[in-house]
């Protein structure tokens, strides 16, 4: 193989013009030269090498559970695959369609997947709505409506008092047959929680015995999942069923929870799904990537009826490898969500969430004050939040207390049951309250937060948007609003990580919303009774509405949100589509980059990366950035003192060798080089694919023997006559690995790892092999440099 | 050197730990090696090379005019300079002001830009709407006031002819003393071309004298600076004045031209000024480019509104490299120039655009044909428009046709003037064209487009929102709205590449509007004459209000925006945020969608990539996919019969052998190999820094001769006695160049060039090199596969 290692560069290959035919392409790592057969070896064999070679070794190029994929490869993968189908759909009308299919499947899946999402959006928001109200009672006249609908017929209620009505009993009432006392309240309370301990019950037993995936958000595996790596069964249909029916019953237990990120979750398995029934998303994990880009898109857009939003969330959150196309159909998944979830109207009020607001007052400059205010408590919560759950968490994990998971959810369900009863403002289902903090105070409003003296005779009233001194009402609904946030912030921690599926949008922003508020009242009655202060002088005449509490609310749940995520661009695109005015885009800008500030200050990993962290799941998150002092050898395997790498040679190995090599490591790839002498780098091989190459080849191909000569060049190595047949390997060789020099410094390594979504890295020395770099090493890198190196100040 | 060149590579160097010292790591491709000195060359001289070696060369890592920039040594400038920043910072109260200074430049210069776009936009506004109103007459009581202005004071008229009172007056009626009859009809189209043909004069000329750079949209240029090329004084002040000052003439000119490509310009020069302010990113190219992403967003969001839309626009369209931090701080550049422009309040309808519209209606299902409809018009006009433009400005550029550039804009201009007079439609200015198009008939419009038959008796009657026969003003409205499509359809082709500012998003968006208010009609006419037909029975009843052409209007503006820049979810968000209904997005993407498909069937460029490869710009368009079958060694250069690649040995020249390779060949760049007989790649080195270097070393270094060794090692090769004092080039070896090897695909290749932003990437064999391949081989490469592999149909 002299002409291999020819010295003189300019005057290279036999085969290597400017056309290479289709074939000899077909995907990195397959067989990327195999033209011109013949060679040292005897034509007979090698026709027979050949045809063994022309079909794809089965099994080269998938991956094993908890693997991370090749981003390049399966590009490549992707492209080789077009051109086998363009080239084929000029031959018939079939293969023209077949053509056309495959470039309508990109649209028609994510058409499926928004679908799909809208529609099971649905379901789960009026099941557990129904579910949620049987805690408190059941409807007469039909079991299937919820309280809302029950009394929708009803014509006997008048319209301050549209919750009650005849055909709605409460269980008190259904078996005890009276409405008052305290005995009907026990009843109550009883029957109240025996439905939270049954609905938790119910959803930890499902999720443990049919599907353990089922459990918390998905958001952190879903990451990583887009990051390139390999959940097998994540987002499966088991997955899925399993998923939203625990979801249904999570959310009606009352545990301190919300549907959002499971929502996304559910959307990626439909997004999974459906790609299978496309062998281009099918059989590509990157281009099956794209499909799950765009799935949570539409998770998010259903989830708060805000496309543009989700689209946003899907880029700055959770996508890894994001091109312009995939923002196009991301777009198209979650307008086409949004509009089933429409037309599905679970609220019966024509929007997509519960919360919708619009406000009609302004807000004046001073108010930024309070509005950062917020912000810091945002922060100041996420990053308090981030710590005492991911210590929890951690106990869970290395403690005997994670062994009882349906113990424990049946506790923690049962204490808020218990606790949350009393207080109307726990009692109630979450999105309902933070529905009722967002709302301002209008004449229709009948709630407790609404009852202000009026300016006339000073008797209790509801005032119509102006200011005014609160009444009693307010006052006690203070009292109760703080007993709830302590609640909510401790339930909270205790609950996100429980084997139900949970997510912490709606409890963070319930944090939020009731902080939110209560400054927002404070606020208001300060203006109330100092109006004449510099501040509210010029805005707060008497009788004007200056003070919009509900927006404090807002703002508050944006900033809780912002602390605990550290979304920043998505989070207030979300919150702008909530409200629907540009207006508020200043105070929640202001508010979530407070919390963003403050939440850093404390440590710069939101509770999805911290999550992540704490399962070890290989994830290279694209937003940290350090100042690496370090270069590519420093962080390369072997170090100085290690055993030397283990390399393959190109043509001198025997099976037996390369046996032992494989066995005796672990390692997932080996660097094939020149010869021991040289150590020039010729390519990479991975382990699974050696492996699989060489049984395939000992089920095929005869005689091959443990001394057979193994080698990765185009021509087999010239032998001794009496040697036995030699196993070339060279179509499982990747002849293009990624390499760097060993003075490249490592912050441009970490950022081709990042952009590139490399699995490993070669390191070389002016030609020759040194070392390598995996993914690992680098996520090892950067944890020692988290503990050492300041991060960038930059970061603000 | 042995140690250099050793084969083994397990036990490499002496100085290589784990903690490198600072001051090693000064940048890429400037000294990172240059730890313990002392070599072969004597102590005394080698620490004089040291003291020389340790201030930077002035000059090294700076760029040429019309060159690319190294994104990835910017990069490592930037964390480098942190470095420094983070280490200072504790030393002293000023240095950790400084530290805080530099950590919030990026919040100031974004502000500052937004700030100064928001205000220049209104500046614009309400200028260009001053002169626009200047060629028809002037505002007798105030000359400052525009007509609309005018005539608000004035308590004589009523509302319906709130456009005449008696303190406008026309030229006509000023001059002539008269306001009706053909002489007075003559002499306002006369001094309506005369002041048309004074600003085009004006505008054509300041820009020729003073800043040739102001002319056109500037969005092919900013792509390509965006995408790292270096155009000096494309972003300066100068460039920014005229521009601003011209952009009004050119608009009140009347030409066929918006504001809204120039206003981006506008916004970017302002981010480069400002960024001049802010150390951290005037002294780095890659750093300055997040600030002009964010301008640019700015700059959309002031053009149409809308700051969501603006920061989709520049990652969509115009940024190349997007951090997700970036995108937060786009989003606040663009919130806060469109406060700014909304307290201006240029319009007087609290709005950031004139063309704002809420629309009260829904539309039906049936509609989707006529806006799929408007999708292919737009597609089409889209490709014509390319295509017919590009020939154009070809055409402009190799003629001699080209060298009469003021003759060209006022010709242009007078044939504008002269032909639109006569048509209302192309008299006024297009954006208040556009607005009466997008508006809906209602009870208080007067335009002709709006004269319907009442149902009542028959005769015309503004009807307020239902559809009703048409009366002969609309038959009218609709011929000169024919006539106006085709002469916007000529005059837009003949005047977007005229040296003067031209925007092209408003001309589009005015045919496009024109194209759909003449379907709408046509369908609202079929609709209320067929009203039985299957398709209109089940919504169109007679008396209800189904189609709204007014919507039709916008679908099909956003049709041909589309069609003509192929830009997707940013175009839809604009549109979305002038219309501020979720409602209306599906027909929007319908039809944006179409045209999409249908333009690219003609070509897959949008006007903008259509301008930068007429210009010949290098820039590697970061969205179009191709199948590659090509591999690396097809690419690179030398090709086979090419002459030998001009390669540095890393001990063995002399500087005249040195200077030989430089002065005879033009390449950028060469690479630095072990020896000649090895070929192993050691490094690259930059023409301009070598020629730097040589320069630098002859004026402080002494007996530099001509046969003086030069060497990039680490230490001095051995050397005769007698031989001169050699010159140490390391400082100035980039020792980490991007290698592939010669078998790597070249979709890889073309991926990392796009991702990492490189200018050069050597091709290696077994650590061999072989060749390079520059950006200009790369773009090369695709023009070549441009005309002969079709691109992937996945693309749709």
């Amino acid at each position: 193989m002299e002409e291999q290692d020819s010295a003189d560069p300019y005057v290279p290959y036999d085969g290597g013009g400017d056309a290479i035919p289709l074939q000899e392409l077909s995907g990195r790592g397959s067989n990327y030269a195999m033209s011109n057969g013949g060679g040292g070896a005897g034509a007979s064999s090698s026709t027979h090498l050949l045809d063994l070679l022309e079909e794809p070794i089965p099994g080269v190029g998938t991956y094993d559970d908890f693997h991370t994929i090749d981003w390049v490869r399966e590009k490549c993968k992707d492209r080789e695959r077009h051109r086998k189908i363009n080239s084929k759909k000029k031959e018939s009308a079939w293969e023209f369609t077949k053509s056309l299919y495959d470039a309508w499947s990109g649209w028609l899946v994510v058409t499926l997947t928004g679908l799909a999402s809208g529609a099971l959006a649905g379901v789960i928001d009026i099941a557990a709505d129904w579910l949620n109200d049987l805690k408190e009672g059941v409807c007469l006249s039909a079991m299937w409506f919820n309280h809302e609908q029950c009394c929708w017929d009803s014509n006997e209620t008048t319209f301050a008092e549209r919750d009650k009505c005849p055909q709605w009993k409460t269980w008190a009432e259904l078996i005890l047959g009276q409405a008052e006392g305290p005995g009907s309240y026990i009843m109550n309370y009883f029957m109240f929680t025996f439905w939270a301990l049954s609905f938790a019950f119910l959803a930890v037993s499902l999720v443990k015995v049919f599907a353990p995936y089922a459990c918390g958000s998905g958001i952190p595996e879903i990451k990583t999942i887009l990051s390139g790596f390999i959940i097998r069964g994540y987002l499966g249909k088991w997955t899925l069923m399993i998923k939203t029916i625990t979801l249904v019953l999570a959310v009606a237990s009352g545990l301190s929870l919300g549907k959002e990120g499971p929502l996304v979750h559910v959307a990626c398995c439909c997004g999974n799904i459906f790609s299978y029934l496309f062998p281009k998303y099918s059989k590509n994990e990157a281009k099956k990537r794209e499909v799950l880009s765009a799935a949570s898109a539409a998770g998010v857009s259903v989830a708060f009826g805000a496309p543009i939003g989700g689209v946003l969330f899907s880029l700055e959150e959770v996508s890894y490898y994001f091109p312009l196309k995939t923002l196009w159909r991301s777009f198209f998944a979650a307008l086409v969500a949004a509009f089933v979830l429409r037309s599905i109207n679970p609220f019966g009020n024509s929007r997509l969430v519960l919360f919708y607001v619009e406000y009609h007052t302004p807000w004046y400059l001073f108010e930024l004050f309070p509005f950062i205010l917020l912000g810091v408590f945002g922060g100041l919560w996420g990053a308090f939040f981030i710590r005492a759950n991911i210590a929890w968490c951690r106990r869970r994990k290395s403690t005997r207390f994670g062994k009882y998971p349906v113990l424990e959810v049946i506790t923690v369900a049962a204490i808020t049951a218990i606790v949350a009863f009393p207080n109307p403002y726990t009692r109630q289902n979450t999105s309902e309250l933070i529905k009722e903090l967002f709302t301002d105070c209008g004449p229709l409003e009948s709630s407790q937060l609404c009852q202000y003296r009026s300016q006339m005779n000073g008797s209790q009233a509801y005032p119509a948007g102006s200011d005014a001194a609160a009444a009693p009402g307010v006052y006690s609904a203070m009292w109760q609003l703080s007993l709830a946030l302590v609640f909510k912030i401790i339930m909270t921690i205790f609950t996100f990580g429980l084997k139900v599926p949970s997510g912490l949008f709606i409890p963070s922003m319930a944090i939020g919303a009731i902080a939110g508020r209560i400054v927002g009242i404070a606020v208001e009655q300060l203006a109330y009774y100092h109006h004449d202060w510099f501040l509210f002088r010029e805005w707060c005449e008497v009788g004007a509405d200056c003070i919009t509490p509900g927006l404090y609310a807002m703002v508050g749940a944006a900033a809780c949100l912002g602390g605990v995520t550290r979304m920043t661009v998505s989070l207030v695109v979300i919150v702008f589509e909530l409200t629907g005015g540009l207006e508020y885009i200043v105070p929640l800008m202001a508010a979530v980059m407070t919390s963003k500030w403050v939440g850093d200050a404390f440590g710069r990993e939101g509770i999805y990366e911290a999550h992540i962290r704490l399962n070890g799941y290989p994830f290279l998150d694209a937003k940290e950035e350090f100042t690496h002092t370090t270069l590519a050898r420093d962080v390369m395997r072997p170090r100085r003192n290690d055993t030397p790498l283990a390399v393959l040679t190109q043509d001198d190995m025997t099976l037996a060798e390369l046996q032992n090599i494989i066995s005796e490591t672990s390692y997932n790839g080996f660097p094939v080089i020149v010869s021991k002498e040289s150590q020039r780098l010729v390519g990479f091989a991975l382990r699974r694919d050696i492996t699989i190459a060489i049984e395939n080849a000992r089920r095929k191909q005869e005689g091959i023997m443990l001394n057979s000569r193994v080698y990765f060049t185009q021509h087999a190595p010239t032998l001794p006559a009496d040697s036995p047949r030699p196993l070339k390997l060279r179509s499982i060789l990747d002849m293009s690995p990624f390499t760097v020099t060993d003075h490249t410094p490592m912050e441009i390594v970490v950022d081709i790892f990042r952009k590139l979504g490399l699995r490993q890295c070669l390191v070389t020395h002016n030609g020759i092999l040194l070392g390598i770099i995996t993914k690992k090493n680098i996520l090892e890198h950067l944890e020692e440099l988290k503990q050492h190196v300041e991060p960038l100040i930059d970061d603000i």
